[in-house]
C-alpha cells in the first residue's frame, strides 16, 4: 500500500512518484493550497495540494488532524526559502497527485501539545504512543533486546521459556495467585524470577541459559515499580563469577556502543563495604563528586555525647559530607529543610560547619557545635576533608545503617540540588556483598537462599553467619542498580545449612524446596548467574523518567488499566468453577 | 573452567592438553585401565583414565554415572579398531591427567535405558532434560526463535510486549484469574493471545509488531494443548492478506531452509469450501493422495433413500473415497471397525463397495448395497471415482457436515493405516473461510469477531451473514493449524455490525470492547495479521510426538507440575489479602 515510509523521503527521489501512508500530524490550509504534515513510524513528511488538481484539493480540504491517509505524488526540492534543515525530509515535499482516506478521526481526546495526566495517557494509550517521543522509546526497546539476544546468543546462551504459572518463589515479595480449577483450592503463583527454574536447567546441562522474561509481584507500587517487569534472565554453568561478569559486562558495553555510541570503558569493582563506607549506598551513583568521610576516631574523644557515643560504639558511625563551596548556598531555612530530609532516614539532627576563612582558625569557621569540639579535633577534621574557604561540613552520627542512608540520600539530593551530578555514564560492580543481614533478631538472604558463601564450608557459615561474605555481584549504572546476581549453591549440604541460617526448618525446607534440595543430588554442576532489569536499563537509556514511559501498556500505581479497566468483574459461575468466593466488602 | 566442549574435542587437537568439564555418561571399568564418556551439552568424548597416574586413576574408580566431573588430558587418536565412525569424537580419545570432582550423583530416579512414565519424567524433568534427545528439542527450539526474530526484525517488525494481566479476553476459551488484592472482588485474567494489544499498537502506529508470547487456556487439556503455550504474534498496518502471506510464508520458508534445509516452495492456496470437499477438514494434509468425491449428482434418483434423502437436500452430502487397491486389505471385521470408527463423527453407517474386476461389469463387484443402486449408476459412480479393479469405494450420505467429518477422519486414519500418506513436507494456505457459522441457533466467528469480511458493507453482512467470506487465512502444514491470522476491521460500523449478528447488543459491546470501538474513531489503519503456534511448529520440525516434548517444564494433563507441586496451597492471609476464600470442597 507504500512505496516507502514518510520519513524515508529524501532528495535522491526527486522527481519520482511515490505511495505513502500515515496520519494527517498537522495540517495548513493557506486557501488555494494545503500543506500537510504526513506521519508514519519513521517520520514526517511535507505533501502539499495545489489547484491544479481542483479534486484532489477538495478532498484535501475535508482532512483533520490524526486522518489516517495513503498519498501518491511526486517528490519535488522544497521552494529556496522553504527548506527546513532540522528535518530529515525538510529538503523536500511531495507534491500530492492523489488522496485515499483510509480512516477519519474524531477530534483526540488527547492534546499532544500539552502535558496530559497519566490517567488520561493510559487510558488512551494508543493514542499517547502516536506521540515521536513515544513510538521512539518502543523501538529503541526493541532494538535493546535485538542486540542482548544478538550478544548472548552470540556466546552460545540457548533461550529457553520457563512456566508463568509456577508454584511460590522464594523471593519475599507477594505473589500474584492463580487459583487452580482441576485442583479446586490450590492455587499457582506467576513468577517472581525464574530463580529455580534456571537453577534447574543447570542441573539439565544446558549450561547457558537466558531469558528475556515477565516477572510480577504484587506490591505497592513506587514510581519505578510496575506489578509485571521484563528481566534478562542469564544462568551459565562451569563459570567464576569473575567470568559471570565479563560475560556481562562485554553485552551491556556492546549495547552502549552499538545504541548510543559511547564506550563504557572497563567497569571497576567496589566492595559492598567501601560503597557502604565512601557512598552510604550499595548503589553507588559515581557521577557525584562528594564522598562520605568517617570522622570517628577524630571526634571520638570529644565531650559532645551526640559524637562521642556513636564514635565508641562498634554499631555506631560519625562522618561528614564536605561541600565545596557549598557554605554561601545554605540559608539557615536550608539547613533546616536538610535536616528535615535526613530525618526521613531516621537522622536525629545534622550538625553542620560552615568554612568561612580557612587561614582564620576557629575565628573562620560558623557552626552551632564548635563550642563542643576541641581546636585539635577540628584542624584534624578539617585535615581529614579536605575542606577550603567556602565549603560547608554535614554531619551524621547514629548507627552505622542511618548514618549511612541519611548521608546516602543527603549526598544524592545535594548532587542534584547543586547540579554537581555529571552527565557522564559510571558503571561499577559492587561485589563482595555479606551473606546475610540481621533484621530484628531474624537472619535475612542479602541476594537470596541459594546463593553461595564466598569461601566457607557449612560448618563454618552456620559458625559465624554475619561475618560470611557471599559471592554475588551487582552492576549498578548512575546510582541504579541494573542488575544482579551470584553463584549459586551446588550441593545439598550448604544449602540446607543455609536455610537453617535463614530459619527455615529441615522439615518446611523440604516441603518448600525438596525438588531442589532432590536436584542438588544428582551431580549438579557448579553455576551462577545474573538479572538485569530491562525496564530500568531501557529507562536509563532513553533518559525516560519513568519505566513507565518505556511499556507499551503500563499499569496506574493502584495496579490497574484505565484502558481495558483491568481488573474487571468476574461472573458467579467463574468463581464457582475456579473454588473459590469474594469476601464481602470491608466496611 | 573449560577450553572447549566435550563435543568439540577432534582429530586437530590431537597432542593439545584440553580441560572438559560435564558429566560421566558410562563408565568401564577394565580393571587396569578406566574409560569414561563424559557429556556435556555438545556432545560425548571418551576420557581413558590408566595406570601410569595411579592417583589420578584411583579417584576415577569412585566415579558412577552422572557425577559431574572436571578433567584435564590430552588427546590423542584412538587405537586402531577402535575409532567409532558413529559419534562426532569417535577419531581420538582423551587421556586422562587430572580429575576434579565437582559434584556426585546419588543413583538416578530415572532410568535413561527405558521409556519412563510422563509423571516420572515431569518429576524429575531436569534429569529428563539431560537425554541428549531432549536437550537437542530445546536447543533446536531456541534456533528457530532465533530464526523467526532475524527474518521479523530483518522485515522492519518491533518486538513489543504486552501485559500478562489483563482484561477478560474474548478467544471464548475459558480465562485463567488472577484475583486483585489493590481492587478487592475484581480479577485480572491471563491473556489467550495479545490480539486486542496488538491492534492498538497498530492504532499507535507502530505498524509492525510480533512478539513470541506465552498466552494461556484454561481449559481440559488434550494431548496437544497445554495451559500455557507460545504464540508467534504478527501485526501489520498497510499490508494486504496476500502480502501478510507472503511474509509470513517467507518467514517459514527460510526457517525450514535454514534450520532442516528443506525448501517448502511456494504455498498453494485453497479455499475453505474446496477443502471441506476434497478432504473433509480445514486443515487438509495434503500427504494424503486419498481424496473425497462427491456423488450426490448420480445417487439422487435411486431408490435407496439413505442415499437418495441427503443426495436431495441443500443441507445433505452423498461422497465417497476410493482407496486404490483397497479391496484385499478390509475384510468384514476390518469394515466394521471402520464403520465403529465413522460413528464416532456422527455417521450411521458406511456402506462400501468392492471392485474385484472392473471389466466384469455387476459380476465383478461385491457390496451390501449393490441392489439397490441402477447399473447407470453405479457406472457413473465407477467412472467419477476412476474405480480400477482391486479398490473398495467408502461411501458417507448424511449432512453436509456430518459426511465432510466422517470421512475427512476416514481418510486420515486410512492414509495412516494403509502407509501411505507420504514423509513430505506439505504446506498450503487455506483462504476464504466464512465469516460466521450457525450453531444451534446462534451465530459464531470462524475466526474471531475482528476478523473482517472480504467484501461486504455492513449493511450487506448484517442482510447476510451466513453467505459471507471473510479475510480470514490459516497456514496448514501435513495436516496440522501452523498459524491463522486475518485483515481486521478498522472501523467502527463495521465492527458494531459483527458484534450485533454474534448476538452481542450495543450496550454489552460497548461495556467489553468499548476500548476497542472507541479506538477506532480516531484514524486506525487498516490492518491485518496472523499468530503462529510455536510449540506445534517445533514439534513438527523436531518429529516430537507431543508439544510436552518442546517444553523445558510442561504440565501434565491435569494442568499440575509435579516437578514443584504447582499448584500448590494458599495460607488464609492471603486469601484475605485478595478478598477471597476458598469454597467448601464438593462431596
Amino acid at each position: 500500500m507504500r512505496s516507502l515510509y514518510c520519513g524515508e523521503v529524501n532528495e535522491s527521489h526527486i522527481g519520482q512518484e511515490v505511495t505513502l501512508c500515515g496520519w494527517v500530524n498537522k495540517r495548513r490550509d493557506l486557501g488555494a493550497v494545503i500543506f500537510l504534515d504526513v506521519r508514519d513510524r519513521e517520520g514526517i513528511v511535507q505533501v502539499v495540494f495545489d489547484p491544479d488538481l481542483p479534486d484532489v484539493l477538495e478532498k484535501a480540504n475535508t482532512l483533520r488532524n490524526e486522518f489516517c491517509v495513503q498519498i501518491t505524488g511526486k517528490v519535488r526540492p522544497r521552494p529556496e526559502g522553504q527548506v527546513n534543515k532540522d528535518m530529515a525530509t525538510g529538503g523536500i515535499e511531495v507534491l500530492g497527485l492523489s488522496l485515499n482516506i483510509l480512516n477519519k478521526s474524531a477530534p483526540l481526546p488527547l492534546d499532544f501539545n500539552q502535558e496530559n495526566s497519566e490517567e488520561q495517557r493510559l487510558r488512551y494509550r494508543y493514542l499517547d504512543l502516536r506521540r515521536p517521543e513515544m513510538s521512539e522509546r518502543l523501538k529503541f526497546r526493541a532494538k535493546v533486546t535485538a542486540a542482548v539476544r544478538k550478544s548472548l546468543e552470540g556466546q552460545g546462551f540457548l533461550d529457553i521459556e520457563t512456566p508463568i504459572l509456577t508454584a511460590a518463589t522464594p523471593e519475599g515479595a507477594r505473589d500474584y495467585l492463580v487459583p487452580s480449577r482441576t485442583h479446586k483450592g490450590n492455587f499457582f503463583a506467576l513468577p517472581q524470577s525464574p530463580q529455580l527454574f534456571k537453577q534447574l536447567l543447570m542441573m539439565s546441562g544446558m549450561e547457558r541459559y537466558y531469558q528475556i522474561v515477565k516477572c510480577f509481584r504484587d506490591e505497592d507500587l513506587r514510581a519505578d515499580r510496575q506489578p509485571e517487569f521484563t528481566q534478562i534472565d542469564i544462568e551459565t554453568s562451569f563459570m567464576t563469577a569473575d567470568q559471570v561478569m565479563a560475560v556481562t559486562e562485554k553485552m551491556i558495553r556492546e549495547l552502549f556502543i552499538e545504541l548510543l555510541d559511547v564506550d563504557l570503558g572497563e567497569f571497576p569493582r567496589m566492595p559492598y563495604a567501601e560503597a557502604m563506607r565512601r557512598f552510604g549506598s550499595d548503589k553507588p551513583d559515581l557521577r557525584n563528586p562528594l564522598e562520605i568521610v568517617d570522622v570517628a576516631d577524630i571526634l571520638k574523644d570529644v565531650e559532645f555525647k551526640v559524637f562521642s557515643g556513636p564514635a565508641n560504639d562498634d554499631n555506631g558511625r560519625v562522618a561528614v559530607i564536605c561541600v565545596p563551596n557549598g557554605a554561601a548556598s545554605f540559608s539557615r531555612k536550608n539547613i533546616d529543610d536538610l535536616t528535615k530530609f535526613v530525618g526521613i532516614y531516621g537522622a536525629k539532627g545534622m550538625p553542620w560547619l560552615k568554612v568561612n576563612d580557612i587561614d582564620a582558625g576557629l575565628e573562620g569557621l560558623q557552626s552551632p557545635i564548635l563550642k563542643f569540639l576541641s581546636e585539635e579535633a577540628v584542624a584534624a577534621l578539617l585535615e581529614r576533608t579536605n575542606a577550603k574557604t567556602g565549603d560547608i561540613i554535614f554531619f551524621g552520627a547514629d548507627t552505622y545503617t542511618t548514618v549511612s542512608e541519611a548521608l546516602g540520600a543527603l549526598r544524592l539530593k545535594l548532587g542534584e540540588d547543586l547540579g554537581i551530578t555529571s552527565d557522564e555514564w559510571k558503571p561499577l560492580w559492587v561485589v563482595d556483598f555479606p551473606m546475610f543481614e540481621e533484621v530484628d533478631g531474624h537472619m535475612h538472604a542479602l541476594h537470596h537462599p541459594f546463593t553461595a558463601p564466598s569461601n566457607a564450608t557449612p560448618e563454618e557459615l552456620e559458625a559465624n553467619p554475619i561475618g560470611a561474605l557471599s559471592d554475588a555481584y551487582d552492576m549498578v549504572l548512575n546510582g541504579c542498580e541494573l542488575g544482579g546476581g551470584s553463584v549459586r549453591i551446588h550441593d545439598k549440604p550448604m544449602q540446607s545449612a543455609v536455610f537453617r541460617i535463614l530459619g527455615i526448618s529441615d522439615e518446611e525446607a523440604q516441603e518448600k524446596f525438596g525438588f531442589l534440595l532432590d536436584a542438588l543430588q544428582y551431580g549438579a554442576p557448579p553455576h551462577a548467574g545474573l538479572a538485569f532489569g530491562l525496564d530500568r536499563l531501557v529507562m536509563l537509556m532513553t533518559g525516560a523518567s519513568s519505566i513507565r514511559d518505556v511499556m507499551a501498556f503500563p499499569k496506574t500505581t493502584t495496579a490497574a488499566c484505565p484502558l481495558t479497566n483491568a481488573p474487571g468483574q468476574a461472573n458467579e459461575a467463574q468463581l464457582v468453577e475456579l473454588g473459590i468466593a469474594k469476601l464481602p466488602k470491608e466496611k
